[in-house]
């Protein structure tokens, strides 16, 4: 009997880089971390990954002629040949960083895409969406990521905003300018940063009581949402708007796309069951023309969900 | 030499069925009408498309051997594997009406698609579109229809749901109840009906002069675009904000598949440039993350996009 075939996921961030072996059939066998090396514009960061996958195949008896691929999600946009002109954080200019893995490790197949694209893959596949062929991932952190899964695929879209949902203008009232240059964007309101400030707000607001004002300028998003669940009402209201465009950005992408599935990641869904019913209730009020649409579930495989989608990508079909 | 092959495009719509002859790689030979036949629930229909054909291939001297298949549009929803569970319209309940074409016809390969996803299909790939194998498409008619294409086919959604951009909820302050039970939808402000209602406020806010009001009940959607494009100023308001909905809209789409291109097609888009340049406008402002994302086009193909769409269903890949 032949051993079987083993991938590799591997998930750069500014921070670490999180890798993990895969069997054929994408069971997670080990998972480890590396530093992210940003000497001389990571310069050996391809190297340092490429070694890492070696010696962990090395230690663990396994073989390297098992190795079927590596698949790797970037935090920055990828073109479908794999090409990346910029990467702000990885200091990268106009390369194909999987080619270079590629090569350093025998010419194995090495598939690239953009690492929130391989979460909403890895989440889709294996995490919320369990084997749904379409679904979108919305990931709330710092700031509001996303990614669309059509027919188990990434859609990158043509100029790679596909999945851009962070930056949809969903709030008219809003003065103050996000990131991207807009007013009113999602992530305004929705990513963690989002979160604080809304709540800073509605305290500047009103001088009623809330548990939120104990927490003085080191208040969190973790905060707001746990006192919010605990029946704080000013907590509570900051969530309810929360839920009210998160609800709006998925009613828009159902009367576009109408994935199976929409999967909420992220820092901030760990609010669970209480965001996601008030996330459920504005999707509702928005989307009254049919009962029959994607259902909106919490993510589930929190950080691995980068190293599931981007083992994803050289699996064959399964 | 062998004879090149034929293919029909099917349009079917609640008074007419536009039907065309197509070559096979996709020029439109001849195109011909017949009365949708409503007797006994349309029972008449499918035979009725079915012996239009068969007769019009034998008039025009083309052997019924050199038919490769009929595409057909209808005006409802349609499942991916062709079955039709209700069509208002067509009076139609569990069908499946390919089929029943295909039986008609000898057996040739027979497919379905909703009219307004054919549409789509049709101006992606020979109209405003020319080629692109992502577009999205934004009919202005009565109501706002629209279709998703992506990598050259129809993207019908989960449930039936996709491209139903018409009731994306995009406008807060609006009281009025939309036929799909929310409030705000863009076919509320851009559909010919839309526009006239905006305009009937427009007027009834103010004492100041507009040519509109020389049209009174009759004022129609056509006359509004038409006097805000001759400089009319309240006219004109009335279009600024059909634009502004417009191109919100579309930034939403962009953000979540990024296509190659949208295309407005319905009577409304016969508003031409002056229409288009201010949807631009808005969606550049409200897309301002990237210059880098689809372009937004005119329709071209004006009553034919249904047919041209309908048989490039059935024709290979060109």
């Amino acid at each position: 009997m032949t051993e079987s075939r083993i991938g590799v996921g591997v998930d750069v961030g500014g921070t670490t880089v999180k890798l993990g072996l895969f069997s054929e059939r994408g069971e997670l066998l080990k998972k480890w971390e590396i530093p992210t090396d940003h000497t001389d514009d990571c310069a050996n960061l391809i190297p340092d990954i490429a070694a890492s996958i070696r010696g962990t195949l090395s230690r663990e008896g396994i073989g390297f002629e098992r190795l079927m691929g590596a698949g790797m999600g970037v935090p920055g946009p990828v073109q479908a040949d794999g090409y990346v002109e910029v990467c702000v954080n990885l200091h990268w200019k106009n390369r194909y960083p999987a080619r270079e893995l590629s090569e350093l490790l025998s010419g194995i197949p090495c598939y690239l895409a953009n690492d929130a694209n391989a979460a909403a893959l890895g989440e889709a596949w294996r995490g919320g969406g369990s084997g749904a062929k379409e679904a979108v991932l919305i990931t709330l952190g710092t700031g509001v990521g996303g990614g669309v899964i059509m027919n188990g695929h990434i859609v990158p879209g043509r100029h790679g905003l596909g999945g851009e949902i962070g930056h949809m203008h969903v709030r008219d009232d809003e003065a103050e300018q996000c990131n991207c240059g807009g007013y009113g964007c999602l992530e305004q309101v929705a990513s963690a940063t989002g979160i604080v400030r809304e709540a800073k707000r509605v305290l500047a607001s009103t001088e009623e009581h809330s548990r939120m004002r104990e927490k003085g300028d080191g208040l969190t998003a973790r905060d707001v949402c746990d006192l919010g669940r605990e029946g704080d009402p000013l907590a509570d209201r900051v969530m309810e708007t929360v839920g009210r465009y998160l609800g709006l950005a998925i009613s828009h992408i159902a009367l576009t796309l109408d994935p199976e599935v929409f999967v909420i990641g992220g820092g901030v869904s760990r609010a669970g069951e209480y965001l996601r019913n008030k996330v459920q209730k504005y999707y509702d009020q928005f989307t009254p023309i049919s009962r029959n649409r994607g259902r909106v579930v919490m993510a589930s495989l929190g950080n691995d969900a980068g190293i599931y989608g981007a083992v994803r990508l050289i699996l064959p079909d399964l």
